[in-house]
């Protein structure tokens, strides 16, 4: 079988390799589709190659159909699923406070070992998710990254009636914003893109160009001086992890959803003031998975738009390249597809 | 009758001052006891002249017995009261979520608007909170600094078996412990000064020289691996707002309790890699309030220990000048005393 290796040096290689059959417990997928998401990219670009063992086959936003099973595992071959990549150890502090998903010792499939960019892969029959009859193998790679935005808005506790600000349009904002939609709350993203803000204003958020306008007055405006219920920051920068404490309500949640490698300034004082919360959040739980295939298969994700492309497993590092150069949504490689 | 106001450039000065009939819906109340505050400290240091009316009375930790009412109040001449020095508006965004204590154009009385120290101070009666029998007036003084530890336990959510770290062993801090530990949670103390480290240990706090010791062993150590339920910072330095999140366990609260004016770094990435809840908490509701009478009057509180003085109202300004030179827990104004 085929399979895309990060080798170092910014470079993802397509050969051949082994597949390797399903041990008891275990069953091998035939990868349909694998999207590119932004953790993959800071590996291909060399910033986690502390934590990667090269070659290493990357990828966890996948679906596929059952190719084989173990011993002792109930899932029939050619029942179409994906899988939630994460292994816990089941004993630390973490696990035992019921965090499973947030291990101290937690085996992210993909970034800590091998990921779906292979034709057949094998993993644990406990991480697998079966998917619905009618939901497109092509919508089924969009799962795992809509878990996240469906985890970060439930940790949010946002509800009905609600405002919500999202800084931040790229997929993971788009899909909070979809998902927060879908929950009944008001959206408003503030995306310095154009046709990132289009795409958002499409599925029904309020837009503003944090740049060009003036999202404090557009939130102070539509919540009658109140502020936002909750605030997503996911642009990532210093100055939307600043900004985004001013736009909460008093006793408002903010989330933190973006990654800030290195400590950054905090708005203590507005915290304080405003008796806000501060939320983490990371990756998801399986209600999260569950409750992302229920919005997928019935409609309620704008699929086809966010994705951009769909290239085969033999071009995945010029789609690694299209992602660093442009404002791609979703990039889904074609795991069986053979190219042009 | 007396009143000690803070004239500006560093002064505190008593004198003559006439007193105020208490109108319809007002009491007036022969002041006891007046704490003085690290807020108090602020004002008489000249940090917040923009914001206090000169000449200023200020003083919001007091005790004492009402001396006459106005029209239309229900309490009794002769009785001990504290006071809760929230006057909020009612109609604001906040007021109307039921956030009045932190209502978007809150009077804080002693800073906004005229405070205790002074021999009849006239509040409405709204804001009056009697006490029992059998708690000295002393003690009573306590009430106010006692409910904003209260309600700091509260807001953190922390329970029975829990274990709590409080970062700073100032009267704040020292209160915070109290309240946690008659919570029935461990607390783990950090205090670089040997003395609050004994006060903290009296009290049945494990202590740790955050200096000369290792917080984060005695916290790995004392939680099995795990991470405390609930951080505190109490300290207000840079280094302890960074600090804090480190010790808190997967979906762990993290209470910043001290003020930052300004923004500061925070690790972001903590808060997301253990799921952290952040959340800030300031001044007090009523409940907090009755909550703190009661561990007064139950004898719960080190209330005599933490009274490391007492002194007449013409000695007010050395009252400030002793707080700012040493570390003294409180210093108590007794308002009706003339001195030695």
């Amino acid at each position: 079988m085929r399979a895309a290796k990060y080798i170092g040096g910014g470079r993802v290689e397509v050969g051949e390799a082994d597949a390797q059959a399903p041990a008891a417990g275990e069953v091998s997928i035939r990868v349909a589709f694998n999207g590119i998401c932004g953790t993959d990219l800071h590996i291909v670009q060399g910033h986690m190659d502390a934590r990667v063992d090269m070659p290493a086959t990357i990828g966890h936003e996948m679906s596929g159909v059952i190719e084989a099973v173990g011993d002792g595992v109930d899932l029939a071959v050619g029942a179409p699923v994906t899988v939630m990549p994460l292994r816990w150890c089941g004993s630390c502090a973490a696990c035992a406070a019921g965090h499973q998903h947030i291990c101290q010792r937690l085996d992210f499939v993909g970034i800590d070992s091998p990921g779906a960019l292979q034709e057949l892969w094998t993993v644990p029959a406990s991480i697998v998710v079966p998917l619905p009859e009618g939901l497109s193998l092509q919508h089924a790679a969009l799962v795992e990254p809509l878990a996240v935005a469906v985890h970060d808005v439930r940790r949010s506790r946002l509800a009905t009636g609600e405002t919500a600000v999202v800084i931040g349009g790229g997929p993971i904002g788009q899909l909070i914003a979809v998902v927060a939609r879908a929950t009944g709350a008001t959206v408003i993203l503030a995306e310095p893109d154009a046709a990132r803000r289009d795409f958002a204003a499409q599925q029904g958020a309020i837009v503003v160009d944090p740049i060009e306008g003036d999202l404090a007055a557009v939130v102070e405006e539509r919540t009658a001086g109140a502020g936002a219920d909750v605030v997503f920051e996911v642009a990532g920068t210093r100055g939307t992890a600043l900004d985004a404490t001013r736009h909460a309500r008093t006793r408002g949640r903010v989330v933190f959803v973006a990654i800030h490698p290195e400590p950054v300034p905090v708005d203590l004082h507005r915290i304080f003031w405003r008796e806000l919360e501060v939320l983490g959040a990371r990756v998801y739980e399986r209600e999260d998975f569950e409750r992302a295939i229920e919005l997928l298969a019935a409609g309620q994700v704008p699929a086809d738009a966010l994705i951009t492309r769909v290239v085969p497993l033999d071009a995945t590092m010029e789609a690694f390249e299209a992602l660093l150069s442009a404002a791609a949504m979703k990039i889904l490689v074609d795991v069986q597809g053979v190219g042009a």
